[in-house]
């Protein structure tokens, strides 16, 4: 391609409105145009790379036996409303009303429209399992669209669906499924996990995230530094062997603590370390008063809590509620001395320690050397608390590092939600209706490409992996008006294409700076530059990554191509 | 791919709703299935058979050295007022409101787009001329969806739009998309013709729609059955040396005629031919009377008058307006003794007219032995009526015949319509600001697949040519469950596979009526059925097109297959 008729309008300036670096080099680079909030147009040269990105996840999916389809945008209200998510999706689903006035919706995921495919098309045990999918452009009005194509209302999104007789077939699609995307995010070169997500609003049934470690995202990430263990915070097991203080149980006493409510508060005025106080937290639990305990250097956890205690609904008790319950305000509460209907739920932590620091239950007071399991003792001891930097890693291998992360896949057991809601059944061997078992599978194909950017990148701009670049080779006369560059740089643009090789040629009679600052920002993978040499057919190879540069002569050249694994 | 577990619900009913073969095969065959009106799913296999076509328009616009790109469907209400088209396109256009009641439609088309980005980013007269385009989902709430794909509410197009600097480079790049298109079609294996559409909406620019000659369709295409000559029926000049007569003109006669009102009354009445007659109509042109005459057995063209007169706006005179003009109902007018005012047109034909018979402008009463020249004088004849059957061709090559029309292109010369509007300019070498010159290039690729399946079928079913069909091998075990069978099915199977052939292996434990239904169905160009002789190593090659059958040992299948061009 030479680059003096292609569409790839570079910027010299950071564009005011992009504050991710990814958003930033795809609209300097001219890979992207923005045409609404969230929405952009992909210029010739984001093109290809999203094509590249789209070809890899094809390719996985096709060997893993999913089979491709096209499913339509459009989907009518009725299948929504069948499965209940036509109110309960909310305004992040697009509506409109055609000229008849019938409701559609612009899908933002296909699940009620290929269980409707599927019940009318799958009838016998024999057909089944089976999985399809699609790569196609979906729709959700965003509250607040940013990061550019990392959050848009319209992007490209490979959604597959698996068909099974019963869960066992389901656990099986499942984990072709995510075996297939290990090879999907490999392949692009991301740094990613496959996150244990929560999954309690659905029924407990299994879920991952696959999130691709970041400095820009909308979650955090606990991940080993040498296993491959990743989880949202949020649910991230704590296995820690807590030590216990060698020191000897004093006399608990009461001290005031006239205006000191935090745990920051009372360790600076007390003078002693956050992880001497007890944090004491006091929730309502399906309308159960509970007081939860964790150290006060930890940060408790409700959605634990919630799972402990097999609740419906956990809540903060708010200041009217402690004092009804506890005859005190939040800030000097504590475990010691509580009327017997409140449990009291402790963190694991919380058993070792020794002459801890804890609210009095009495206005303006705490309590100093107070000892679990002597001056009060907890319902239960479990694991309560969020996972932090520098805890040992849940399964044993390395330490916790925290992560932003930007979800690019997210597999789902979807059971039988929507094939019972939509009528979706088959007739098993002993000739008995079942509902179909469903998995749902995404990638965010628009999205990956951003964070393939996020990874891979200099302070010069992109520095793109080889599988996934717009071109392999981005050949640039210096000089372009110089006969002998021109002429030997139009000879070498011939015979690259002619060996298949996809190649982008600087041709555009601009300087020298501008070029090199071009390439660096567009970051095709090797560079080669005619310049002065040209006349003793003397070139020079710079690779992007490294920067290394080399004069080769052209009879050298394929030789050195090739080193680079082109 | 493995038939018992690939999505392919043939079905054997023709179903109710389908009114045409393409439409009742995509269904039967398990290609498509409807969501709504006008909007469908593209199953495994008619996938498989869009992604060929969409490849063979993808090679071609690279070819022709185009761009691709991708835009979004979302666009903002404000581009499309800009081109005035938000108003001016009518139903047609869906539309639909964001979370913040902003609106936005969705695009059936991209020119707005387009020149938005263009507007940014293209300055200088060095950057063009340029061609870019896209293989993408458009959306038309079409009045009446029918026929399938052929006419749907979501389908998948190609559209490419070019940049130049003036109407010359415009006329290359025009060139170049129909020569791109020519190829297309061809190597989709369609009996298509350039036709010359009617253009005057548009300020008599070029247009050409690429039609494919067809028994079903909204348009009737006149075509030479010796060149390439076609064009809509509407604007096809007619081109015929009528002979003379060699009656001598006799007395004109008035008859009376009380019931005889339209040329095949008055024609049976008197027992002359439809020709002899002169039918005779009243248009009101720009506000002036215009008596049409035409031939009694050609229809009058009023799109042909408009173009002669050069008119705004021509329409038949109703009842009222003869009687006041002309003093008598339409069924007695005709061209002796009228007054001053009326203009009097005549098709070429009528003056090669000897005794004719026309109306008397006389209630009840018809004229006979008429001579033009001698009885009226005509202000002007013209080309002014429709080609006919057996008409010679234009072109001075071939017979004129009548096709219906497929729509599967269009290219059209927009000039500077959409850069003035939304202001895409350019500096030209001057450094002068110029708006810059576009055409508009589209192709219904989903259409496509339809009109490929109306031309490439039998009684049976699909016959796919070979670069479109969805495999290239349909692989039968008649009796999946004997052993012979099953062993060298498979044995067969994983060496096409390994040979890198498109197989489809039906290993369905199904009779072999329905194997062979379904194949004739689906339609894949050779069938290799293992049945009784396997043991022998002997196995039959069918072709579906011919249905020829050949008996053939597994060492010589090789050179077979060869043969049939896989």
């Amino acid at each position: 391609m030479k680059q003096s008729t292609f569409l790839v309008p570079t910027l010299r300036d950071i564009p005011s409105d992009a504050d991710v670096i990814s958003h930033q080099l795809m609209l300097r680079s001219g890979m992207i145009r923005q045409s609404a909030s969230g929405v952009y147009t992909f210029l010739p040269l984001g093109w290809k790379v999203l094509r590249k990105v789209e070809e890899i996840v094809r390719e996985e999916m096709d060997r893993s036996g999913a089979q491709e389809m096209l499913m339509p945008s459009i989907q009518p209200s009725d299948l929504w409303k069948e499965s209940g998510r036509w109110e309960a999706y909310g305004p992040e689903l697009m509506r409109f009303k055609d000229r008849h006035d019938r409701e559609f919706a612009l899908g933002p995921t296909h699940e009620e429209v290929i269980t409707s495919i599927v019940k009318d098309d799958i009838r016998s045990y024999k057909e089944l399992p089976m999985t399809l999918y699609q790569i196609q452009t979906k729709f959700r009005d965003e509250r607040r669209p940013r990061f550019g194509v990392l959050r848009g209302r319209e992007f490209l999104m490979k959604d597959a669906y698996s068909f099974d007789h019963d869960f066992e077939g389901l656990d099986k699609s499942y984990q072709t499924m995510y075996d297939a995307y290990n090879r999907i995010f490999s392949r692009l070169n991301l740094n990613f996990r496959a996150v244990i997500a929560d999954s309690g609003a659905m029924g407990g049934k299994d879920t991952h995230e696959f999130m691709v470690l970041s400095n820009v995202g909308e979650d955090t990430i606990a991940y080993s530094d040498e296993s491959d263990f990743a989880a949202n915070i949020e649910i991230a097991p704590v296995k820690v062997n807590y030590d216990k203080s060698a020191d000897q149980p004093e006399e608990m006493q009461e001290i005031e603590t006239p205006d000191q409510r935090t745990i920051q508060e009372v360790s600076t005025f007390l003078n002693v370390m956050p992880e001497k106080c007890i944090k004491s937290l006091l929730f309502i639990v399906d309308e159960e008063p509970v007081l939860l305990l964790v150290r006060g250097d930890h940060e408790a956890n409700d959605i634990k809590l919630k799972h402990v205690l097999d609740a419906e609904n956990v809540e903060l008790a708010d200041e009217t509620q402690t004092k009804n319950i506890l005859k005190t305000s939040p800030g000097f509460i504590g475990p010691v001395n509580i009327p017997a209907e409140v449990k009291v739920i402790a963190d694991h932590a919380v058993s070792y320690m020794v002459n801890a620091v804890c609210g009095a239950n009495k206005e303006k007071y705490h309590l100093k050397n107070v000892n679990p399991d002597r001056d009060f003792r907890p319902n239960l001891y479990e694991d309560l608390r969020n996972i932090q930097e520098g805890d040992p890693s849940p399964d044993g291998r390395g330490t916790v590092r925290f992560k932003e992360g930007i979800e690019v896949g997210h597999v789902f057991k979807l059971g039988t939600k929507y094939s019972e809601a939509l009528g979706a059944q088959y007739l098993n061997d002993q000739g008995k209706s079942k509902p179909i078992v469903m998995g749902s599978y995404g990638i965010g194909v628009s999205r990956t490409v951003a964070a393939i950017i996020e990874e891979h990148h200099d302070e010069n701009g992109i520095v793109w992996p080889q599988n996934v670049a717009p071109f392999h080779i981005h050949l640039i006369a210096i000089n372009i008006k110089q006969e002998a560059q021109r002429d030997l740089a139009e000879q070498l643009y011939e015979k690259f294409l002619t060996e298949g090789r996809e190649v982008l040629f600087d041709d555009r009679p601009e300087r020298a700076g501008v070029k090199f600052k071009d390439a660096d920002l567009i970051g095709i993978p090797l560079r080669i530059q005619i310049g002065k040499r040209a006349e003793e057919g003397i070139v020079e190879v710079k690779e992007r990554k490294t920067g290394e540069l080399q004069e080769v002569h052209v009879d050298e050249l394929s030789a050195v191509i090739s080193k680079y694994q082109l």
